[in-house]
């Protein structure tokens, strides 16, 4: 029975290894496409994109890893919690890949001779959107349901900070229609890291579940408004 | 023997029924969002975003199920990936019900005294990426790879609506700037529609994968450009 017990853990400790490799991936992949946006780096863009292949490879493993351990081991309770929590958890995060990967999409579309302004107010956000995942991976990892809680209640400034950009982007619209078709872009960009928020909200649900067995208490879900 | 595959089939037939049931009420919620945006009918709008918790209720019926099936029935090779099929094909079809009810949230804010033109060529859009979801459900149930090829390959036909959606509405925004920001919202609905196209067209190579054991041949991804 030791033997067992002990063969789960390493299989736990594995799995847990690929998601936080995941989410560091997916982390990197938020913080350089933000890059390449910022400085139209159309090389750095392509990378981002290449780069998910690797995000989609480690989800494929995780889903492996944790189908073997159930019908290998067929874990009770606590422990199948915790297998099954570390499959969707590798499958936001896979989302996250996406959302970081859309927004490199985009750099090519926003190219032009002159810089638009709003281009600036959207590194901030992205570093915050990064944060959020960084965070409740943390929690993922020290089975921390306080730290996952807070990292939910961090969400809604992250919809106000969506909200504010919502509305800077479409003044701007309305005052330089020249750029609409690249403020679109912006937006659809700001609407990816506001998402990015979102899953990592659903993590953090995920993360107190598996913790505690309960469901996290329902915060006031204001959401984003546009 | 013959008791264990019996009730194995029983379990899987369980699994389907409910996919079935899922996907059946995101193909609706889709067609009732659109009819919400096209009549701007607040009542419809709020009941498509209420209704979205059955589709997720189901969700994590089929998640309880298919655990339960891997553990005590311990499936192997076609077997096994049936059931893993099931769980991600439901947590795909949890997505796109999520699409539905994002576009059921805008409708509050496309309303205004008057009514934009390009919200009349949206509808055609939604019928196509219900069509999709409903064609690779049907099969799902079929365990019909070529009908999954064929979706698979119809997706590029609603990229290209997307695109030309896209264009409309930029070209719209420049032409009346004070429509910038429900127009902003209509990009997102658009938006919203080709990602159930990618969202069925995933189901698809599932469904290929389930029947067949082998990836779906790589096709031309064209996808959108906007």
């Amino acid at each position: 029975m030791e033997h067992t017990v002990k063969a789960f853990d390493n299989d736990i400790g594995q799995l847990r290894g690929l998601i936080s490799q995941m989410g560091g991936l997916a982390e990197d992949a938020i913080a350089r496409a933000m890059q390449a946006l910022q400085r139209t780096d159309l090389q750095l863009a392509a990378e981002v994109r290449a780069g998910d292949k690797a995000i989609d490879a480690i989800e494929a493993e995780v889903e492996r890893l944790a189908v073997r351990i159930i019908a290998l081991r067929a874990p009770l309770a606590v422990d199948l919690r915790e297998v099954v929590a570390a499959l969707k958890i590798a499958s936001v995060v896979e989302r996250i890949g996406d959302y970081a990967k859309n927004i490199a999409k985009r750099v090519p579309m926003i190219e032009s001779e002159h810089r638009i302004e709003p281009v600036s107010v959207l590194p901030a956000m992205g570093r915050m959107a990064a944060e959020m995942l960084h965070d409740v991976l943390d929690a993922f990892g020290a089975r921390d349901a306080t730290a996952a809680l807070r990292v939910s209640e961090s969400d809604s400034a992250l919809d106000d900070f969506y909200d504010a950009i919502f509305r800077t982007l479409v003044t701007y619209m309305v005052e330089n229609p020249a750029t609409i078709s690249q403020c679109a872009h912006l937006l659809f960009v700001a609407k990816n890291l506001e998402r990015i928020g979102d899953q990592a909200t659903n993590i953090a649900e995920m993360v107190y579940f598996a913790a505690t067995g309960a469901q996290m208490p329902d915060r006031d879900r204001g959401g984003d408004q546009n």
